[in-house]
């Protein structure tokens, strides 16, 4: 496996899905980009989702990524947004895949535990210590920290990932 | 508007997704194909998302339908499976889309009415009249004959939708 690797992190979201792209080598970081893809909520629904399929693959061509994180879902007590969320959340798990690049997933509290060292940490806590463990990202929208906690999570999290993987494949033999 | 048109009917599910195309001329049909893309089980949520993306994409180059009818989701009870659901339908939206063929919804009770007259009928009812409408079908899937349903549906509606559409142009002018 690998110790150079660059990660995707993708925050899902009909109106707003975060992105952020980290080189690690060795749990050293070092930031290449992050933004929010926003869609225009005059738009049809398929048209939104063509537009967040559009600015992934723009994202994918500009960065080629090796490795993608995506937050699990955390479904919503109001069916009508996890219908909603769902339909992004499709997209965004669809485009790196086309690109052959491998999605993990996590949950909320697996990422906060990975970057703050506490599962039920604050919003904010996570954001100071995305801020404190790539201090060059300077200021970022929420959803693109978010993103960008998701891609430090894996970072940690795809060495033990890939040994367990390993340990399951010897098991089944 | 064009009387002449071919129709993509698709009943979007995760582990079975209907499609049927239908030429429509005047309200007569001609049946063109009917099938199911069907997902792989043991296959991880993103790769069976790229199943279901590239089973529509050759759908769509095969037979190039003029329009698309999708149904609208009737959220499920349980908000693991609308979640599922979601993001399967996410998919189904977004294919029609990039191959620029207009999309239009209908919600079940819609459906039943236009094939069968009345919005509360059985499904069997439903699947009787689409044989009844289009005998030429043969025997269909459970999903393919309710992709079949949408395709007639949005072949009665279209011209209603058409005609309101530029009502509301006109209007807000």
């Amino acid at each position: 496996m690998p110790s150079n690797v660059r990660i995707i992190g993708l925050d899902p979201g009909l109106r707003h899905t975060g992105w952020a792209v980290l080189d690690c080598q060795n749990y050293k970081f070092s930031f290449v980009a992050a933004g929010v893809i926003s869609s225009t909520d005059s738009l049809k629904l398929e048209e939104r989702l063509l537009e967040l399929y559009q600015g992934l693959i723009q994202i994918m061509d500009q960065y080629h990524p090796d490795e993608a994180a995506i937050e699990e879902v955390f479904v919503n007590k109001n069916p009508q947004s996890t219908l909603k969320l769902g339909q992004a959340r499709g997209i965004v798990l669809l485009v790196p895949t086309i690109k052959n690049v491998k999605v993990s997933t996590y949950t909320p509290n697996q990422i906060k535990k990975a970057v703050v060292g506490v599962g039920h940490a604050e919003k904010k806590q996570v954001d100071m210590m995305v801020h404190a463990l790539v201090p060059t990202v300077g200021r970022l929208k929420a959803d693109a920290s978010d993103a960008l906690a998701m891609a430090i999570c894996h970072s940690y999290m795809r060495t033990t990932n890939f040994r367990m993987n390993k340990i399951t494949e010897m098991m089944s033999k």
